[in-house]
């Protein structure tokens, strides 16, 4: 087994090759077909009102899977996974400020048992849909991160949770616009359909070019931005409500699951 | 204002009425067009647990909305609404007994403050489109409750919550089958698609004539019993775990909400 060519591997193979160390960067491309998640662990204190904020919010927080306090398994959607060992690199936060960077936080969940940890959809799937439907989708094209921007869609509150919506954006050419907007409503699981085509200054976006975060992107001529809700909102939410704790995927560094993109259309 | 012509009430007409001890009957039939759902109420010890088997069984628990803890309205579904008061008939169990059936539930919310109520996708809404599309719904046309199963098909336990999912079943004829997949499929926040389509036995029902709720229905030459996840498993789950202090609605008396079917769509 290899790293070399992430895209053949399955994500039960690639799993055990990022938990015993051997592959620390981002995930883009790796186990092509397979559907990958953005995490959030958070005490069980502060759980009721993120579940409430996810339920309240699928748009921007599609709510995959959640594990048991102290529970180290996805076991739903990577049976045998440990969530503690098998992502790349983790974020750990301590009040809202970022404090470690690890490659494996077992030392977290060994000190305490009360850690909730959720899984949400993550664009990947729906971009792998549009790439099949002979969508373009530019950051890939372009090698780049996805830009992302802060709007002014207040998201429902839950609790201590609260905050705008964070999207991302597409250039897509004015005759695909229709069949992107089809194709990513068909996966409500990861995203949906776009909360805006055309027109950002209707969200709050005044400065393409300096997307708040990832990477700007050419817009070529004949292209419309196009504009979907976005998995950064629940952890932008989260680091502003400072909670005591939390652990996170690095950006790009996602969790790789056992589930097709396809059957994510179900 | 009169409920002689229920179809055509608004929702918040309809829920007005209610509320002044105007009407108690079933919900059948009225505002047509909207969204109709299933309501329980539990102490907040048991909404985490609640709250995460819905989120493990979207099927049979397809969660519309959650109000905060002591909240009277669901402010997305139904702005203005007064969940103690505008469904028609109520059940109150005490340790999973039922214990009175009252048309208002007043007192209790205001005997205490930790209650946290569940609004949860209801079947009414696909009904509406598969007849829109010309598919029969033999249940209306023979005027009863729809047949309702136990199944050997077990949900996804969330901590004192277990239990096997239950169906709803409607004959359908062989030619239109593959549309009320289709039809259904396209709703997966009022149930979605079927999850067994002419083998009864094989998920564990063997008598369609004596049904577990509701009431059996004829099944013609050339027709297929086609078996849905059923709103009624998240009750049948909560009765059979026992928690200290519940409401439902009566069966057959929804909560009427102020979206649309054709909303829930997307």
């Amino acid at each position: 087994m290899t790293v070399s060519t992430p895209g053949a591997l399955s994500p039960a193979a690639a799993r055990a090759a990022i938990r015993r160390g051997e592959y620390t960067g981002p995930t883009t491309g790796f186990c092509a077909g397979y559907a990958q998640g953005n995490l959030v662990v958070l005490p069980k204190t502060f759980a009721w009102d993120f579940l409430l904020f996810c339920q309240r919010n699928p748009k921007a927080c599609p709510l995959l899977e959640v594990a048991d306090a102290g529970e180290r398994t996805f076991a739903q959607f990577a049976p045998g996974s440990d969530i503690a060992t098998d992502i790349p690199r983790y974020r750990v936060y301590d009040h809202g400020e970022l404090v470690a960077e690890p490659t494996d936080v077992s030392d977290y969940f060994n000190a305490r048992q009360d850690l909730v940890s959720f899984l949400i959809g993550c664009s990947f799937s729906f971009e792998s849909a549009l790439l099949e439907a002979g969508i373009p989708v530019r950051q890939i094209e372009e090698g780049v991160n996805v830009p992302m921007y802060n709007t002014n869609i207040p998201c429902r509150t839950a609790g201590v949770f609260h905050g705008n919506m964070v999207v991302s954006m597409r250039p897509i050419p004015h005759r695909l616009v229709p069949a992107a907007v089809a194709v990513t409503a068909g996966m409500p699981r990861v995203h949906g359909m776009p909360i805006q085509i055309g027109f950002p200054e209707t969200i709050g976006i005044t400065d393409l070019v300096r997307p708040d975060y990832g990477d700007a992107v050419t817009i070529r001529e004949g292209e419309v931005p196009v504009f979907w809700p976005c998995g950064v909102t629940p952890q932008a939410v989260v680091m502003a409500s400072k909670p005591s704790f939390c652990i996170t995927h690095a950006p790009g560094h996602m969790f790789l699951t056992d589930v097709t993109n396809a059957a994510l259309k179900l």
